[in-house]
């Protein structure tokens, strides 16, 4: 695409045409040693003073715009499709950017700022889209995975990306609650308040519930989410899985359009961002 | 069993018979954040100051002596079966314990130690073993296992507990030259100088090479090991997948006993201690 830049150099500003490419990046982190994705204003009470020069609070979106900015050269705007919450994780995550250096090869790219990053963020693809894609407004549908580590003892060896809970859990009864979910409803009931969004009004396309021996998988996609909507969802169906509610309670729920009636939150570090499509 | 403690208590000494009992605990943990098994001095170069006080460098037997001892009532000596190096890994670490406490339930012991234990250390199980059981001596077998994540990208979900390898590797060729390995040979070539043992002589019983998917594992067991021995082996393995060395190569090293010979040490992340047999 031809963008017409503005050049400030000194004090002058030189206006001319150049070429860009968009880029779109399919990443894949742990979000157990991050602030969630979006990049955070550095606060002076952040652990006590000041982050180091050139550092921000640590967040995905932080690490990976400084890594991608060192490898070609200049700094960038990165728009990530799902803003996930500090200790989230991702498989699919999505991000864009825009860079006036057209001649980088892709894969040479991705393997430079790859080489770059901690060893809990991997950039899985990056490929060139029309400037028409935006990794915001082109989403059509998400999918997420919440991990549930069912068994009377926790598994110390990925304590950071599983939520163990002990009891026995009736999956029946979780399949058959999850499928009320599923379809357009009103999710005020499984949202945190405080989102400021004009509607509560969201279409869940899927919500399954397996079990892959120790291992609990519900996997939700829908076109789009709400606050801590996913991990509500999940709470309130392991507790439905508990005996405390039944799968006809759910419908309740949602009718009462209050987020006191709805379950606890889940913690974050169960949760998986797996995979968006686009338009 | 029924032991002669000695009491002091202020420049008294009282001596009286106690009854005692061995407990025998099978341990999983994470090693990524720990220095190793062993208790370590505390030094005052580490991290440049002093450890808090009743608090040494973070080790697995150092945690662990104290979660027990808070439970229980009164310091313990904890006897591991393995002194597992800093980083690596267990699934069935073995250690014991005496206490004169005869009363505590081991289930109901295990439970509380359990709740006080960091999220990547957890006792899979605790019973009460003769005073006969050592957790050093009594050892029959030991096996190791140690994951190679072999695909042309990292995972960064679990980073800290495999070994990421790129290059595609010849299987076939890594078994045949594991299947070399087996039987009783001097492994003086596979085992880190410095180690002060009488003899270098060592049983290896089974060492094979498995691969599930991008996961690569190398499953080691034998009476006992040297110094790094099973790291040195899976480093000389994956060496030979790589096509640095044929199978053949692997008697030559043997034959040389000289540690420059055989392939590199491989990172303690892959490693597992995966189950101790006992007399």
């Amino acid at each position: 695409m031809t963008k017409t830049f503005s050049y400030h150099v000194s004090c002058f500003t030189f206006p001319f045409p150049i070429q860009t490419v968009r880029y779109k990046l399919t990443i894949a982190y742990r979000g157990a040693n991050y602030y969630g994705w979006q990049k955070q204003m550095p606060v002076i009470t952040w652990k006590g003073k000041m982050p180091p020069p050139g550092e921000g609070i640590p967040t995905i979106q932080e690490i990976l715009s400084r890594k991608i900015a060192s490898v070609i050269g200049h700094p960038i705007t990165l728009v990530g499709s799902s803003r996930t919450d500090s200790g989230v994780n991702a498989k699919g995550q999505v991000a864009h950017f825009d860079t006036h250096h057209t001649h980088i090869p892709p894969e040479g790219m991705r393997r430079s700022i790859n080489y770059r990053l901690p060893a809990d963020i991997l950039i899985r693809s990056i490929e060139a889209v029309p400037d028409s894609f935006d990794a915001i407004s082109s989403t059509v549908c998400k999918r997420y995975q919440y991990f549930v580590w069912n068994a009377p003892d926790r598994n110390p060896l990925i304590p950071d990306i599983c939520w163990h809970r002990w009891q026995p859990l009736d999956i029946e009864a979780m399949a058959a609650a999850a499928q009320v979910l599923v379809g357009e409803h009103d999710f005020t009931s499984f949202c945190k308040p405080g989102h400021h969004r004009v509607t509560t009004v969201r279409s869940v396309q899927e919500c399954s519930v397996s079990k892959r021996g120790p291992k609990l998988v519900i996997g939700v996609a829908g076109s789009g989410f709400l606050w801590n909507m996913v991990r509500i969802m999940v709470g309130t169906l392991v507790e439905v899985g508990l005996g405390k509610h039944t799968p006809a309670d759910i419908a309740v729920m949602l009718a009462a359009r209050d987020r006191r009636v709805a379950g606890a939150t889940a913690p974050p570090e169960g949760l998986f961002l797996q995979w968006i499509q686009f338009q």
